[in-house]
């Protein structure tokens, strides 16, 4: 009986590999005239997945399974299968096709659109992906017996629901203005690190510092892409970066984070790549990995000690003084100040540009909020949490993200959520291994790498993300230890 | 009805875009640690396709289309899904899944010992391979009344049998070495043309060279990889070439060969993509493409003289004088020698490396030769054939070719019939449109690429290789315009 569940779940696999490639091919290998074909592949792709999904056959296996005596990973795998197999129940495939082309309608215009800060143009688009998403929320919900906004944060990650976000949130509302206020009018002036940084050079140095974190280039690789982003599986980890020419930070930061996603791929459970349950965690877990190398690793004191140099070596930079030098590169990289694009946020007003989205697409979703009113909204919510005007700027405004246009409703607050495990995940290593700032001062992060392989990476879906969050750190997901963090970071002069 | 085949032939047109992209990934961009997973996807997808051609719904709706009324295309569509069906069900699963196992356990100890010269280990791996294949030959044989090999020739080129090979081999085996004998008599000499050329310079060659060619980048790309080769669809062509750091000819030749096949990919009917008779016909046809823009156009005098002052230019080269002189230059590239090595050979010599592996493949597929025979089998060929010993030299014998050991008995006819071929298209061409020499002189190869996608590209499936090459040219495939080809380019100093 479970080799049956096994034979089913080698095509879901198949399937799904060949899907994770060709999505990383669009973004970083396919000529642009490919895209058609590429559209109609993945979209029978995704059919006959689904239809594997809600196969009686699969409903057979996982009916009988329960009551057969299996160990903690075919139990793990039957859970996650029946978790995605109610997913793939509860949502009419008309409904799903009819999501997607308005996705990739909605997704065309807004590309087109936003260039040229034209909101009404794509307002009716978007209109139909908030519709079709509140329709598939609901029958989501039905099935899982849960509000529509609760199904969706289920998609991305299971278990997440508004009770939990919502205080947390609200502290962190009232907590961080104040913080910025302080930082903002404490901080030190810096000065921009600028050049000419050629897209060889920063790849070579992309290479080496993801090296260096512990990425092992013969289970991966690295690309350039528009966006940033890291997929693949256990033994083919992929990650990608983008370039500036007069920054080199962007490129370096981007690498640290897609790093730590891929890191977390890379340490799997090798033997389990064929489980549903050895594949990682929902997208906050994912976060988390990313932020902690971005955010508690890389951006700490000890780390930028240890980059200062490696950075000027790589440019050739002999004059360390000024712009260059080791105390102005800290203030850059730690520089903190109230902007209107989420991607470029720092590490303090980045979860303000989260609650804004998180609010007002549960709005939208609720119909207590329009889309067509959703730049006053926007702008409104900007001057409340960052004190920016956007009225008239959609462009970096309600059009900076793709998210909404590409139906990705529900997935925003992983990454804030991402951020507070990062940093209780570092506290607790700290208590486990000790502070590993000497070691990270000189570019060593074996330790800190082994305490994550160990008590996340290796763990796949064995637990869920909060189950897994407090076996890896002794407690419930809190706030304290973010906001523990921040204040030492930002505050304090020497940390 | 038509609408189900449809149906159908969408699932297989997924499942086979998604294979192409993880095959050529697998050769371009795959870290090595992917092998596995990789494997068994490909597998994977490849079982469900399998299953979809020996299903009974696609059998259904095979037997009722006929009486139905169906246009030239959908004619073809049927004929084409029925001959894939017919070899699908012809082989047991089993059976193909045990040579399956068996060319990834032979192409594993082949790359291994090749470059140990280990034919010994080798043996009992190559036997399993050749023993399956002769299985599948037979099952295949049957199904489509056929003899083993012809069974086996008709999976790389429908409808190609020994019959119409071996009277055009006879002919080529005693006009060949006559040929060859006189041009190595009277060749002039050539000097190397050396150098230190980047991976970096080469590759923009490549990219220019291809563009000037007529292959277009927005509908396909270019990478290096191991062995050069071709891949993709109409709207997503792929190539690739590979570099010698002290040589930039065999990159520059490898590219000419490959952008041929590419422009046939990008040549065929773009509102056909999805229709199993809009790809391309067989490998005998396929290498004509290929072979024509490689031998017909970039070995002849005029785009070696286009040529010349392009490569200078690229490299650098002010005095064009010695090696680097224009006549040095088409010597070199023109260069006539018996050597061991069939995809480094010229093209006097190219088509005895093939008649060997073609009398040798048969001998043992009909057990005439076992497989431990072969290297002095090959050694009396090769002495016989180019008057060279491999006696003890397995490494540059019967080790140097991937097809055995990857189970790709029966292709290799198609490499010098593509060479037969494309010599008859390019003196009907000429007899259309009049000689284009000129035009290429000056890098002009429109009016060729014109009447190449108007007679060939364009056709896809709706006519077999032979058909076509009768419909292209006017007249049934014969050595005779080969021949005159290489009397007139090898025998008169100014051809």
């Amino acid at each position: 009986m479970y080799e049956q569940l096994e034979a089913i779940q080698k095509r879901l696999n198949a399937i799904s590999h060949a899907v994770g490639i060709l999505h990383w091919d669009n973004s970083v290998m396919m000529p642009s005239g490919g895209a058609n074909e590429r559209a109609d592949a993945l979209a029978t792709l995704g059919e006959m997945s689904h239809e594997i999904l809600t196969s009686d056959e699969l409903g057979e296996c996982l009916d009988t399974l329960p009551s057969v005596d299996l160990d903690d990973w075919q139990r793990a795998n039957v859970h996650e299968l029946t978790y995605q197999r109610t997913h793939a129940r509860a949502v009419p495939s008309d409904l799903l096709v009819a999501l997607e082309h308005a996705i990739v309608a909605c997704d065309q215009v807004w590309r087109e659109n936003r260039r040229k800060n034209d909101w009404a143009g794509t307002v009716s688009e978007l209109k139909e992906v908030f519709n079709l998403t509140r329709q598939k929320a609901q029958c989501l919900g039905e099935a899982l017996d849960l509000s529509c906004y609760d199904a969706l944060l289920d998609i991305y990650e299971p278990g997440l629901r508004r009770s939990f976000i919502d205080p947390i949130f609200t502290e962190l509302r009232s907590f961080l203005p104040n913080l910025i206020d302080d930082v903002l009018s404490s901080q030190p002036v810096c000065e921009p690190i600028t050049g000419a940084f050629s897209d060889h050079a920063q790849m070579q140095l992309a290479r080496d510092l993801s090296s260096r974190l512990g990425f092992d280039y013969a289970r991966g690789r690295i690309d350039t892409s528009h966006h940033p982003f890291s997929c693949g599986s256990v033994d083919d980890a992929r990650l990608t970066t983008r370039h500036q020419e007069n920054s080199f930070l962007q490129s370096a930061f981007a690498t640290f984070h897609e790093t730590g996603h891929a890191l977390y791929t890379q340490g799997l459970p090798a033997d389990r790549h064929a489980d549903p349950a050895g594949r990682a965690c929902g997208m906050m877990l994912h976060e988390s990995q990313s932020l902690f190398m971005e955010m508690q690793i890389c951006r700490s004191d000890a780390f930028l000690e240890f980059l200062h140099p490696i950075v000027c070596d790589h440019f050739d930079v002999s004059d360390r003084t000024g712009a260059w030098s080791k105390s102005n590169f800290r203030n850059v990289v730690r520089n903190v100040q109230k902007s209107y694009i989420r991607v470029d946020a720092d590490e303090l007003t980045y979860p303000l540009h989260v609650m804004l989205r998180y609010r007002l697409e549960r709005e939208v979703l609720d119909e207590v909020l329009q889309v067509e009113d959703l730049p006053a909204a926007w702008d409104e919510q900007m001057q409340e949490l960052l004190g920016l005007s956007t009225a008239g700027n959609y462009e970096n405004g309600v059009m900076q993200d793709t998210h909404w246009f590409t139906g990705s409703i529900g997935y925003f607050p992983t990454y804030t959520l991402g951020a507070v495990t990062a940093a209780q995940m570092f506290a607790a290593m700290k208590a486990d291994i000790g502070d590993p700032a000497n070691d990270i001062r000189q570019g060593k992060v074996d330790h800190v790498l082994h305490w994550l392989r160990t008590n996340v990476h290796s763990k796949g879906r064995l637990l869920s993300s909060m189950e897994l969050i407090k076996a890896a750190t002794g407690a419930p997901l809190t706030l304290e230890a973010f906001t523990a963090h921040l204040q030492e970071r930002y505050l304090q002069t020497d940390s």
